[in-house]
């Protein structure tokens, strides 16, 4: 990283954006335009965030498998809304081996249809149903405006792909995975979010229901963070996936897929950060703790190290994923400032004076000077560790929470709207038609981001017709 | 799975092969020619196999990141040998979000020159050194002859790329990869190999030595089942990778690469696999212990089924990988050879008369009938499961190295070397000269498989031309 300062979140969020990510060594530009690197800090938090999703996907009954990247293009043809969703966003293989081929590949933009086509092959019987499959991999789209992690032509996800023998099943399934990314995003990402139904504009191409997470990222943009689609019998039609029932009767079955990916990171980087850089919750950070050595001569440092390498073995031990940093030629001040810049939840500092009084210094990334700071006995060091990393925890999601609340308002009229998702999230009321989504995205550039499952209830008037209403939606200004 | 015998490994090993990888679901062919779906079965192997990779790639302090799928076709133009060796087996994106592209993109068939551009903006200095990373993903080569796990147009693996200061630690690093591998493949696949250099003609395209490491199938012949390469200075000065040395000066870096692939699936398969299917080593095994009820009516099924799952329950918590199989309308005889056919190590056979004696019937998938079956106390099960398990993974090592070692000769002349190489190994003296390996293909069809590391010393004749030989080499016939 250099040293210059990065341009604060009030001056410009997006570059500050951009800076960070490259700064704090997350990712890279590739020589592709639109494509990234994931670096190994950015990687080691995707892999957190793996683990996390994976552990709940297996304690859900699904299993992993892997399908091919390459899809015959005529697949893609053959669900009509799906098509039209994708067509112009496909990368397509036309040579292979020297050779034009017959018929062009495209590189998977998402995988119904070559799993719809797996699953016809599979199913048989009611007996082989419900299928639980879960794939982690990459896809590509052709985006035309990028930007790293929020919207690259090849990003990281996993999708979920479903089969179910009646459509409760498959509306249960859907709803569950929902539920499993509000549990992860709440509990391991530290983001409030709010789970709700997509209106009819922002489904996905080919889905019959489409579910969201969306969180409010901290220019009070919404950042849409994980989908689950109930695809009705759409893909089974189309791709013949049928199962004998019972009775002996051929039925066509009901699948779902969900999704989420590294574009999970930029949401954590635009909730959680500061003006100093990066704050990882610490149950996603690739980091928990790390010790910075201080001394001014070789004998100051023999005796800093030893003690430092006890301790860190000692977090180490306790799971606390801790290093010290060791890096030569450079200042302790200019390690903090780094660090910071990277996110690590807790920097431990440790010198001489501390090594004579058995005391290290824990500094909070969370909170910043003096506040954060404290003088705390290197016996019983884990603990105090592992108590504080929690609190950080909880101090992050309350202050995403009460960032959200302060910035989600309840409009009284259009000129309130208008003004309320030019900084944050309005609630209000909508009568449901497409025509007052539509003029209302022209006219303020707000969509509707979903329509919460946790609804008031009560009727209302629409806020942009005036009609009558039944159900009120989360409007914002999105990624 | 059908109910219908697998032909015997000695009648048509090819096809005992290909039907046993359908049959136990591990893979499935992929309506792309050449392409294979990985099933949920085959990848909870792939899963363990990289847990205990990853675990030690981590170990020797590499670590993780992610490198896009498109490479420009430049790129792969800058090394010499790389561009002939890759340039027949590339697929080509030559059209992208509608448009056709003014450079066609390949998608990665292995990513030394995307990692290497990269390497190249990342290091400046001695201080950036070395630079330890791996990849885990998939890359595309159009194989014209495909088998699934052992050679499809696209494949799953990981590729380890690493930039080091100097040639000795290029060197270092290239070995203790191939040392990695060979620890990977003894004590987690129960696999003896042969680590070795490889002939010239069997270079990777573009390194200066190659590693690998030769298993001897069920079969006799060979196949490599992982490799490591110096890189030398080639793609270092392709891609200006340089760093500034202490002294201020420019220097290029030595690189290497090593890769290991879900081709070693293929090598499980082949070497523990019998007539009745296939042999899972325990520490690899999607499932160690499948546990089939036996009973004739609902009340001896609910007696049986309460005292199961409380053993179930037992052995998972003892982390043991364990499955009740509770599908209806099938015989236990049926679910024996379907458990078989998929490898399980252990099965555990429950009945009435068991849960009254307070005992179980386990059964070693490696000793067929009488002999791996025994009556085992329900008390202490997990313990005694653990020590069955340890010893099955013991006699698949000793089984396949005692097959290697009957099937590997040591001939005395060329005719004896023509008939050692029909069946198994020849371990010779060679020359070294490209003109003879060329010519004992072309005899023979057996290839140098690699010159093993470990040399029993002196000197000999070559096998081929007589003339004076330092070395012996490994000689088979190959997958």
């Amino acid at each position: 990283m250099s040293d210059l300062k990065l341009p604060t979140r009030s001056e410009d969020f997006s570059e500050w954006y951009n800076q960070l990510v490259i700064r704090a060594e997350l990712a890279d530009y590739a020589p592709v335009r639109g494509c990234m690197i994931v670096r190994p800090y950015g990687w080691a938090m995707w892999e957190n965030i793996q683990q996390a999703l994976d552990k709940r996907f297996k304690a859900t009954g699904h299993v992993n498998a892997a399908f091919p990247l390459l899809i015959p293009r005529s697949f893609i043809e053959k669900e009509k809304s799906h098509v039209e969703g994708f067509s112009p966003e496909l990368a397509v293989v036309t040579i292979g081996g020297g050779k034009e081929l017959e018929e062009p590949l495209i590189v998977r933009p998402t995988s119904e249809t070559i799993i719809g086509h797996a699953y016809a092959k599979w199913i048989q019987s009611y007996r082989d149903l419900p299928i639980l499959i879960n794939q982690w991999g990459s896809v590509v789209r052709w985006e035309l405006r990028t930007k790293l992690f929020l919207r690259t032509l090849e990003f990281f996800w996993q999708e979920g792909h479903t089969a179910h023998a009646t459509s409760e099943e498959a509306e249960i399934e859907t709803r569950q995975m929902l539920d499993v990314y509000t549990d992860f995003a709440v509990n391991e990402a530290a983001i409030p979010v709010i789970p709700g139904r997509k209106s009819a504009a922002e489904r996905f191409a080919g889905a019959q229901e489409t579910y969201s997470i969306e969180a409010m990222m901290g220019d009070g943009k919404a950042l849409q963070s994980g989908t689950s689609h109930n695809l009705g019998q759409n893909f089974a039609r189309a791709f013949d996936i049928q199962y004998l029932d019972k009775d002996g009767a051929l039925q066509y079955c009901w699948t779902t897929s969900w999704g989420l990916s590294t574009r999970f990171i930029g949401a954590i980087i635009m909730v959680h950060g500061d003006d100093q850089g990066l704050i990882m919750p610490p149950k996603l950070a690739p980091l928990h703790a790390v010790m910075v050595p201080i001394f001014k001569s070789d004998e100051e440092k023999a005796r800093v190290m030893e003690v430092g390498m006890k301790l860190r073995d000692e977090l180490i031990a306790a799971n606390i994923r801790t290093k010290i940093d060791e890096r030569e030629g450079m200042t302790p001040g200019f390690k903090f400032n780094d660090w910071e810049l990277r996110g690590v939840p807790l920097r431990i500092e440790i010198g001489p004076k501390d090594v004579a009084k058995g005391t290290v210094v824990l500094a909070r990334r969370d909170k910043p000077g003096k506040e954060g700071k404290s003088f705390v006995p290197q016996t019983g060091l884990a603990e105090v560790v592992n108590t504080t990393l929690a609190d950080i925890q909880k101090s992050l999601y309350e202050r995403a929470l009460a960032f959200r609340e302060k910035n989600t308002h309840t409009p009284q009229n259009y000129e309130q709207f208008r003004e309320a998702v030019e900084t944050g999230f309005a609630l209000s009321f909508w009568c449901g038609d497409g025509k007052c989504e539509g003029k209302i995205k022209e006219e303020t550039r707000a969509t509707v981001r979903n329509i919460p499952l946790a609804q008031s209830g009560g009727q209302g008037q629409c806020i942009h017709c005036g009609q009558p209403a039944k159900e009120q939606a989360i409007f914002g200004r999105a990624y």
